[in-house]
């Protein structure tokens, strides 16, 4: 292309290393870039660099953090006998939004995927093992209800069961404002296995 | 958010002024961007900002470029009697991405859209009436195919029309490898409009 320079091939190339964004997708945000004013350009440049230069995780629960430990980890107000396993610091975020926990965390930083090449040793589950002593009364496993997830979460079971601590899983069901009519058949069964009695 | 630092929050609210990119893409985005080496996201920094400090554009058709007059404009192999009109500098690298187009262009920066309150002065249309000259034999109007880009193409030769110079309207009709049975009426009729003799 005779009108590009190589600083937007250049850009075009970085952009499309993002997961979900294409070329096609890409070429439309480097042109957006060059178009809006330069501060506006420079703040996300700079952003993208305070990001790694600033946070980084957390040497407890591996949380990211701008300090270490993280503030979750650091709060005294939190209960520190109950730990809930999450693959990654989103949905670490995604439980706090929903306000339902008030107990520590540890992010294994993935699931187990042997399609992906990871194993549990790509994953912070020694950390996890370390963790777990006499104060620790219960392990909530919430990695994702999928295939990999569920696999993560029977082998972190299957581990952390010889050492005497109470594990859990976090209910799989029909979401909160689903319909019965379009939710498929395993959560229909999931749903079902997991019902529980009406209090009146 | 506990877990999340102001950098995270800063970084996604600039990812999310970027067009379709969302508030949970930027999310994703930014995740990614924490997890990748630190040099993959400074390379994208890098590429963001030595795009705006690189990259300006040509004095003449307004492509974009690193150097002015932009290379199109510089290029003595060109026909020079010959203005092709397009929005966006986007739509130049398309064109000339097809190999179709051997003469020079010159890019509006936009089309004439009373909605998103784009007028004819908001556009390089005072730019273009200068360069039209006895020396300009054709001016092929190119925007895009959609009411917005007619609209414009129909005040440009409305505009352009006194001058002498012969205007023409790229042509629309089926695309290549398309199917006549999945186009649009208003595109058939526009194929069948702008039939052209088979040479034997």
């Amino acid at each position: 292309m005779l009108n590009s320079s190589d600083s937007i091939h250049r850009l075009i190339a970085q952009l499309a290393r993002l997961p979900g964004i294409g070329r096609k997708t890409a070429g439309r945000l480097a042109f957006h870039l060059l178009k809006v004013p330069r501060e506006e350009a420079y703040e996300l440049a700079d952003a993208i660099r305070d990001l790694k230069e600033r946070v980084g995780f957390c040497s407890i629960c591996f949380n990211i953090t701008e300090d270490d430990p993280c503030p979750v980890c650091r709060d005294s107000e939190r209960r520190r006998d109950t730990i809930c396993v999450v693959e990654e610091a989103m949905d670490l975020a995604a439980l706090e939004k929903s306000e339902g926990y008030r107990g520590l965390y540890h992010v294994l930083g993935g699931r187990i995927s042997p399609l992906d090449g990871i194993g549990p040793d790509d994953l912070k589950i020694k950390e996890l093992l370390t963790r777990v002593d006499e104060t620790i009364k219960e392990i909530i496993v919430a990695t994702n209800p999928n295939v990999e997830g569920e696999a993560t979460a029977l082998y972190l079971s299957k581990l952390l069961k010889p050492l005497g601590v109470k594990i859990t899983r976090i209910a799989r069901g029909l979401p909160v404002g689903g319909d019965l009519e379009y939710a498929d058949g395993m959560t229909l069964a999931r749903a079902l296995e997991g019902r529980q009695e009406i209090d009146q």
